[in-house]
């Protein structure tokens, strides 16, 4: 089955808004096997509504449409839909009823612009709405189904899932879907794909898609249909190991379920029951953030150093200043030194440690921008320190310093496990 | 004039991916006085995707269109638009002796399927690629405009603006532009219309939109129009200024020409020749990483402590260890010792700090998720301690104690030049 989504509202139509729930609903809808075609965003033009609507009911089985059900004049999704089938637009009085209570409850009038929302296309069932005003619309009529949904996704997102789903499954085809997501860090998308289609390459199901997702991250999307999730479940699970045991790649993929980094990493940290502590240069506390972006990180974050001038890597880490008159300031000496400096003042079990040109000034011939030094140590064990020069703007630079530092730390959180592991009797 | 936007690739009717070209050609387009009435996404589907053009050209004096030039059998733009429009295309030399030279210059041999890059639409003109193999085409027929563009950002926006740009201009209204922005921080988007409404309701010109940009900040857009570009801006500046000297809102316009919060406060910093330091808790550095996102920032940013567990925050931040079980960790006196204390540590004019509740757990009826303490200090002044509770998840409730540390350093700066202006003789 195919389906098209008409986003409506004019400010989707300036240079600040996208249609996002567009994404949304398209997860939704894949999940049941019903492709998305054509998505339309369309401003409050009552004409091009109308019109922009009988063409996607001419050509598909399933039209959602989304936004312009509030009070004002210039919601018209509901005039420009009862125009387009022909039908009328009546009061509905349990509708009504409804509203009145819900202004009644918060002890506010009901200005009279809001029976508006009240106003039902002939045939349709309301769909209720618990988080506003603006109830939706379900409509089935002539081999067609039409619905109407409100454009706040803390609106939509219930009203899809508790109302459309349920009538939409009967509907859709008879058969389940699983995608199994593989990340991999730090390799390049033309390197992540010739190893991976000639394995993806020979089934058809699975459907393999790859993603630049982030800098220095690739997603391998498999998807597979089948009679039964589990036997969808297999058959993706047959691909993507097979991909994910490829010996390029094997070291690089970091996560089978779609964890972020932050998360691999911290459940690592804390199935060992151990800390990390950072120091950052030019990522400014990047690091620091995006550890502490999981919650309960404080189970294995202790803290950091933001050592962004030199006296800071001298007084809090220790580092020496000699070092830093020798090498400078972006070397693989101090960066050693800080990631040693930093796991010891904050008695850590693991140190990481980020210095670098963010640019775009501060760059030379011998270190130009987005040179980056990072290392990792552990306690009682030696210091890894590694050099890269990152492309791209300041932004994409501190981004694919901290995605590398954090996957380095998981490559040395996982060495170790390997090492824990044979050490057993 | 109006324009239409069609945005062609499958991988556009996904969950993962959203068409941003069309954000940076209605931002142009709209420089120009053109309006987009319609974006369409479509997937390489060669009925649709006529169909689409068809109805486009139908519909509008401007069809623009992004993607599907490629190589490849599922670039189908070229064919599309000559079956919807009912011409020929045809091999075009000078397309083809260029390709052949793109790749002698890189030494790799051409596939033959490149070729269909080089067939041009009968009558138009084609737009050369600097950047890709793929040219475009303009092409002006009965009293309609289409411009086939290619997909990738870096290559579709110097072809938009050396190629397509001059050949609009002299086909748009002879009208110029300008967009004043006021940004606005730590007021609800209501409150700030409340108070700018009664004041931009009496003009239509300029324009006035309301946006509610990131956490803690809203955007008021003035774009104005006019015969010349300098009484555009007047016109926009002129309803610009009584919105940002209205006594509600004045305080919290924190910039008049769209620079962010971070790049504010650290003009302010280099202005006075001051620096800052931090002490972060729940957000872990993302403060340090917004003050280090702008370029120079070593000029006025220390460093920082990411004080996260509580033994970080007695040993590098000096906070006292009675003071932490007495109060908490989340507390005033704790945000007040931590912003001192990273000031005095790190020897810089200004502290900042933050510890709060981030959530999802860590609650408490007294300190529910979302409490916040923000505390600003200055070098031989005083030092302010401020409690807010912040709603919304983990990543919003981080992101909202950022920007309101920020904006209160900002208001702390200027008060205190404003101090130094009133101090001269």
């Amino acid at each position: 089955m195919n389906a098209e989504i008409i986003a409506v509202g004019s400010e989707m139509l300036t240079p600040f808004r996208l249609d996002t729930n567009s994404l949304f609903l398209t997860r939704e809808l894949n999940q049941l096997g019903i492709d998305v075609v054509r998505k339309s965003v369309l401003g409050d033009d009552r004409a091009r509504l109308t019109e922009a609507l009988r063409e996607a009911l001419d050509s598909s089985p399933l039209v959602l449409v989304t936004g312009g059900l509030g009070p004002t004049e210039d919601d018209l999704t509901r005039e420009c839909a009862a125009d387009a089938l022909g039908i009328g637009l009546h009061r509905d009085d349990e509708a009504t009823e409804h509203l009145r209570q819900w202004f009644a409850r918060r002890g506010s009038p009901m200005a009279e612009r809001n029976l508006r929302q009240t106003m039902k296309l002939d045939g349709a069932e309301l769909l209720a709405n618990g988080m506003g005003t603006a109830p939706g619309q379900w409509l089935a009529t002539a081999g067609r189904i039409l619905v109407l949904l409100p454009g706040p996704p803390r609106e939509l997102h219930p009203m899809f899932e508790q109302q459309v789903l349920p009538r939409l499954r009967p509907l859709a085809p008879p058969v389940a879907f699983f995608t199994r997501v593989l990340r991999i860090a730090d390799r390049g998308e033309s390197s992540v794909d010739e190893a991976a289609a000639p394995i993806y390459r020979r089934y058809q199901n699975p459907q393999t898609t790859i993603l630049a997702s982030q800098p220095h991250e690739i997603e391998l999307h498999f998807r597979a249909s089948a009679a039964t999730a589990e036997e969808a479940r297999r058959l993706a699970d047959e691909v993507a190991e097979q991909v994910a045991q490829q010996p390029l790649l094997a070291p690089a993929v970091f996560s089978r379920d779609n964890e972020p980094m932050e998360a691999v990493v911290g459940a690592l940290l804390q199935r060992r029951n151990e800390t990390v502590a950072v120091a950052e240069s030019c990522t400014g506390g990047m690091l620091g953030e995006r550890i502490t972006a999981v919650a309960g990180s404080s189970a294995w974050f202790t803290g950091g150093v933001q050592s962004y001038q030199n006296a800071v890597k001298i007084e809090l880490l220790g580092v020496s200043p000699l070092v830093l008159k020798e090498h400078g300031a972006v070397s693989e000496a101090t960066a050693r030194q800080m990631a040693e400096g930093v796991r010891r003042r904050l008695d850590s079990d693991w140190g990481v440690s980020i210095t670098g040109i963010a640019g775009p000034g501060g760059g030379s011939p011998e270190k130009p921008v987005g040179t980056v030094y990072i290392a990792v140590t552990r306690r009682g064990g030696e210091t890894l320190v590694m050099h890269r020069v990152f492309w791209g703007e300041r932004e994409r630079i501190r981004r694919s310093a901290t995605q590398v530092a954090l996957d380095r730390l998981r490559l040395a959180l996982q060495a170790a496990s390997h090492e824990s592991a044979s050490a057993q009797p």
